[in-house]
C-alpha cells in the first residue's frame, strides 16, 4: 500500500516530524510518501494561511495523488479535506478528523491541545464541523506559538502536559488530542505524565487510512462527493487544470 | 463610502450580475468597485472549487481592498470570509451569511434555493457554520447548472419559483434566499410568483456593509480576530505577501 | 424614511436615551419617532414585567406605526417581537436581536452584558430562542440593577468594563453586545477600554431596520406571518381593536 | 387542594371544556376554580394575540390565584408561564408542557396535533423552548381554526384523527398530544382510532399540578426565579400592581 | 393503587430508604410495594454495574409487575426503564426522568448533584439522553463513594448542600436533583441550607406514576413500543422468559 | 494480534456470519476467536431483548477476554459498549459505532438501513448517543424480522437495495451503513446496485480494533473510564465476579 502524507506549509522539518510518526505505527507492507507544500504559509498559525494552504493542498494531491492508494492530510485543521474527497478517487484522512474519531472509541468526552490562542474558536469550530460538538470536552492553547517546539522542546513539552492535565481535571476529559503536525510523535513520551491516553492525528489518520484503503469502497456515482464531471479552472498548474477536468 | 465587491470567480459577467443588484440598493453615497477573479475556477459548483477559490479571494482583496471601507464577498458559498476578516482592518460581509441574517429579521424558518443537486449538503453545513441551524427549513436545489442561467432564463426562473413554493408549501419556510452569484437581481422579477419574501444575497450584504461601516467598530486587538501580527508566506504575488506580514 | 423607535416601559429618560443613540448611526434622510410606553413595568427587570410590556409594545404600534417605514423596538428583551411582525406591514427590528445578528458579521463568539443577575438565564434563552445558541459565548451580568446607571454611571461603566473583559478572556468572546435600552449610546465611551468590538443593540437595529426599509421586501402572503385576517379581540384600546380585526 | 384553572382568552365556553376534561383526573379532594379572561383575545390564533393575553393571564392570577396551592394554564400555547412561576409562591404548570413532560414518560419521540397551520413554526418553538426539540416527532396541523370544534365537532374529530395516524405513519410519532384547549377532553373518544396514546395537555397539568403541590418545593430565594423584590407597574389593576410590588 | 418500585442492586436497607421517600408523598390510597435485586451489583458506582442490572431490573419486574398499576425504577440511572416500558402494558418511570421532568415545571436549568466523580458523563449522558441537554446547569459530584452515607451522614450531608451551592453560584441553577436512591428522602433535612428547590428523584416518580396511571393511557398498538409479539430468549428464569414471549 | 467477537444472542449461525465478514478484512496476522452468548435473546429485535443482553456481553468478555488484544462487540446495537470500555484493559468496539465513524470519512451524511421498523427510534438514538445527530441523514428499515435473511436471502437483499437507494435519493446520504450482525458480508454483493458506499460495520470494527491495538493507548488511571477499584457483584458467575473485583 502505497499512503500519501500531504504537509501543505512549506517548512519541510514538519513533513519529517510527521513521516516519523507515520512510520512508527504505519504496517509493514505500507509505502509512505511524505511532500511538502511548494508555496503558501511558512506554518499555518491563523484563519488567513488555512485559507491560503487549501491550494497548496489541492496542487500536491495534483502532483502526487497519482499511484498511491490512500491520502493523509498532515495539517491539524483538515485543510482541503472534503475537496480532496470529491475530486480523488482513494480514501482521504485527516489527521484532526482522525484523532477525533479515533478518540471517540477512546472515551466519552474529548479534549484538544493545541498552540495559539487565536485558534482556539477555529478548533472548536473544526469539531463541530465533523458533527463531534457533544463529544468536545474543551479546547486548550499553548501561550506560544507552534514553531517554539523546535527552540524549546521541554518547555513546551511541559506546557502540553499541564494543559492536558486541566482537561482532566477542570472539563473531565478521558482522552486528549494533541492537535498540531509539529506535534506527531510526541505521545510515547508524554503518556506517562497524563492519566488518560493521548491521541496523536498522525498515527490516527495513517491507521484509519489503512483500513479504509482494506475496505476497498467505490467512489460514490451519485450524491455531493459523486465526480465533477469535469470542471473548468484557469492560471493554476496544469496538473491542477488536469484533475479538476477530470483527466486522468 | 468605497464598497469592494469581490467575485474570485472568473467570469466577469457574474461580477456584472452582481455590480447591478448592488446598485439597486446601494446608499447614494457608496461607491461600488467589482473584481473578478484572475485565476481559479470559472464558475463555482463543487467544494474543490470552492477551496481553490478561497485563494482567489485573497489575492484580490490584497490586490484591491485598500482604500475601501467594506468587502462584500460576491460569491454565495461566503469562500474565505473569516480569512478575510482575520487580515483586514475593514467590515468583510458574505453574500449567503447577510441573506440568512437578514432573513432571520423575516421569518424565523428560512429555505435556500439555489443549484446543483451536489452542493444541498454544502448549503446545509455553510448555514450551519453560520449558526442557522435551528432556522434552515430546508435546501431546495435546481436540477440544472447555475450556467444555465445564461442560456435559458426563463426556464430556469420558472424552476426557481417552484421550488421556492415547494420549500413554503413543504418545510414551511417563512422567507427564501436565493444563493447563487448569478441570481442577484432576480428578486423584483420573481417575487409575485411566491408567497412569501424573497432574499437576494447581494442586495443583503450590501447593505449590511454599509451598516457595518458605519457603525465604525474596531479591529479587535485580543483573540481570534485580531491582527496576526506578520505571518510569512511564500511562492504567491508581492501584494498578498504583504497583507500577510501585516504591512501597509 | 420614518423610523418608529418603541419603548415600552414607562420611563421617558430611557427613551431619551435610546433616540441619542439612534440619532448617531441614522442616515441623514431618516426621521426618528420615539414613543414612551403609557402604562406597564417602570423598568423591565424581570420576567413577569416583559409579559406585561407585551401589552403595551401592541398599543404602541397600534397607536403610532401607521405612516412608519418601520420600527425598532428599543427594549433589550426583544418583546413581541414577532408579535408585531405578524401584525404590521413593514419591518421590525428587536435591539438585542439586531446587535447579535449584525454581531455575527464580527466574531464566531459573542458575548453578552447586562443588568440583574436574575436576568442571565432569560438572555441565554433569548440568543436561543434567536438561533443563535451556538454563537453564544457566555452573559455576563452586572451586580446592580439597571436604574443604578442614572445615579452612578462612572461606578456602572467600571462593571460593564470588567464584565466585557471577563467574556473576552474566560469565554473567548469575539465581540461584546451591551444588552440593555440604558446601555444605548455607551460603545464610544467604553470601547478603548476593551479589547474587542462593543455591539449598540440599538444602533445595530436602526441600522437594520434601514436596511430592511430599503428592501423593500412584500408582507408574506402565506404561512407563519402572514395577515391574521381579523381577529376579535375585547377589551383593549379602540386603536388596537381595529389593528388586530385587520382595519386600517 | 384548590388548583385554579386560568384560561385568559374570554370565550367561557372554552373555560367549560377545560373544567370538564380537569374533573375527569383530579383527585376527589382537590377543588376546581375555573377563570376566563376579562379581556383580550377570543379565541388564541396567533402570535399577536398569544402576545395580548399575556396580560390577560397576569390579570387573572392577580385576580384569583390568592387561597390557591396551584395553578394550570389552561392555554394551549403556556402564555405567561415563566412570568407567573417568577410572581407567584405556589406551582404553575401549563397545559402544552405537562402533555409533553407526561408524554415523555410514554415514547421517546412525541407528536403534536394543533389547529391553524400559521401556528405549527410557534408550536415547534414552543417544544424547543421547553427542551422537547429532541423529543419531537414532527407538528400537525388541522386546516380548520379552532372555532370549527363547536360547530361541526365529528368533521373535526374525524381531521385530528388523521393528523395523528400521519404522524404515527410518517414520523414515527410514539404518543400524540392534542394541543389546544377546546381539545381538551377529547382523548376518550378519539382515542380507539389511534394506535399509539393521545395526551390531553389538561388533564396532564392538573395531575402535575396536584404532584407539584404535594412535593411542597418552596419558593427559591436565589436565582432567576426568586421574588422581584418589588417591582413599580403603571396603568393597570390594583390587584396586578400589589403583586408586582410583591404585597399580599 | 399498587405501585412496584423496583431496586434492582442486592442491598436491602437502599429499598427500605427508597420505600420511606416514597410513603412520604404516595396518596392515601396508594399500596406500595418494594422489591430488591436478587442478584447483580451490591450498589451501582460504574457503567458495568448499571449494564449488569438491567438484568436483574428484568427479573424484577418479571416476578413482581402482575397486579399491580405502574413500576417505579428506584434506581438513580434509570437503568432499563425503555426495555421496561416495551413489555409491560403498565406506567414505568425512573426516578432520575421523574427528577428532572418534574424539574422543568420548577425552573429553566437544572442541576444534578451525585456521588463518584466517574459518573459525573453517565449522568450528563443521561440527561441527554432524555432530552434535557438544554435545561442541564450542570453535575456536580461528591467526593465519596454512595457507601459513605451509611457511615457518615452529617458528612455527607455537608457534602451535598456544598455542592448544591456550586450549582447555583456558578451554574445558575434554578433547582437541583438529588441523584441517588440512597439520597431518597433527604429533601427535608437539606432544603433549608439550599436557596433553591431540592428535588427528590423517587419523590417525583412515585407522583408521577400515580399520575400516568391516573391517566388510563392504552400501550401502543404500533411502532416502536408496541408489544414485541413473542420473542425468545434462553437460559433466564422461567418468568422472565414468558415476559419475553408475551405470555401472561 | 488475538481478536475477539462477541456475539450476545444465541444464535450460533449470526457468530458464523460475523467471522466470514471479519476474516475478509483482517490482517494476515490477526487471529480471530468469534463466540455466542451462552444464554438471553435468540435474536435481538427489541429494546428489552437488547437490555437483557448486556449480561450476555459482560458474561462473554469475562469468559474470554483473556489473552487477547482487542473485542469486537459483533451487536448492531452496540450492547454494552462502555461497560465493556470500564471493565477491560484493551480497546473495545462496537460494530455500528465502527461504521459510523469510518463513514465520518466517506460522506458528509450518512444512512442506516436495519430492520424491524420499531428499531428505527433506537437506532436514531444509537447514533445520537454516539455524538452523530449531526451526520445522520436517516434510517431506513426493511418491513421484515432479521430472521428472513437466512429463509429469503435474495428477496432481502432487494429490500435492502430500495431502503439504500431511498436514502440517497430522498435524504441526500453520502454512504449507508448495513446495521445488522446478519448483514455482516453483504457489502460486496449489493454495492453495485447503490451509487453510494455500503458500510459492513462488522468490516470497519475489525479494522478499527487492529488499528486501535497498533496504537497501544494505556487504560485512563483517572476519570470516567478508569479502572473501578474492585466492585461486588452477586450471583453471577464466578468469571464475571471477578472481574468485577478487577481480579486477573
Amino acid at each position: 500500500m502505497r499512503l500519501l502524507l500531504v504537509n501543505p506549509n512549506t517548512t519541510a522539518a514538519v513533513t519529517g516530524t510527521v513521516m516519523r510518526a507515520a512510520a512508527a505505527v504505519a504496517a509493514a507492507h505500507t509505502e509512505l510518501v511524505g511532500v511538502t507544500g511548494g508555496f503558501g504559509p511558512a506554518v499555518i498559525g491563523s484563519r488567513a494561511e488555512e485559507a491560503l494552504a487549501q491550494h497548496s493542498v489541492l496542487q500536491l494531491v495534483a502532483d502526487h495523488a497519482a499511484g498511491c492508494d490512500a491520502v493523509v492530510l498532515a495539517v491539524s485543521l483538515d485543510t482541503g479535506l472534503w475537496a480532496c474527497r470529491e475530486l480523488l478517487d482513494i480514501p482521504v484522512i485527516g489527521m484532526t478528523e482522525a484523532g477525533l474519531l479515533m478518540g471517540c472509541t477512546v472515551g466519552t468526552r474529548l479534549g484538544i491541545v493545541t498552540f495559539e490562542h487565536r485558534m482556539q474558536a477555529f478548533y472548536r469550530d473544526l469539531a463541530e464541523r465533523h458533527g463531534m460538538a457533544s463529544r468536545l470536552a474543551g479546547v486548550a492553547t499553548l501561550p506560544v506559538p507552534a514553531e517554539r517546539i523546535f527552540d524549546d522542546p521541554q518547555g513546551v513539552h511541559g506546557e502540553i502536559v499541564a494543559a492536558c492535565n486541566r482537561l482532566v481535571e477542570q472539563h473531565d476529559a478521558q482522552a486528549v488530542l494533541l492537535a498540531g503536525a509539529v506535534l506527531a510523535g510526541l505521545q510515547p513520551a508524554l503518556q506517562a505524565d497524563v492519566p488518560v491516553p493521548l491521541l496523536d492525528g498522525v498515527a490516527c489518520a495513517v491507521l484509519l487510512a489503512e483500513a479504509r484503503a482494506t475496505l476497498r469502497l467505490p467512489k460514490a456515482r451519485a450524491g455531493s462527493l459523486s465526480p465533477t464531471g469535469g470542471r473548468r479552472v484557469h492560471g493554476v498548474s496544469p496538473a491542477l487544470t488536469r484533475l479538476f477536468a477530470g483527466q486522468p
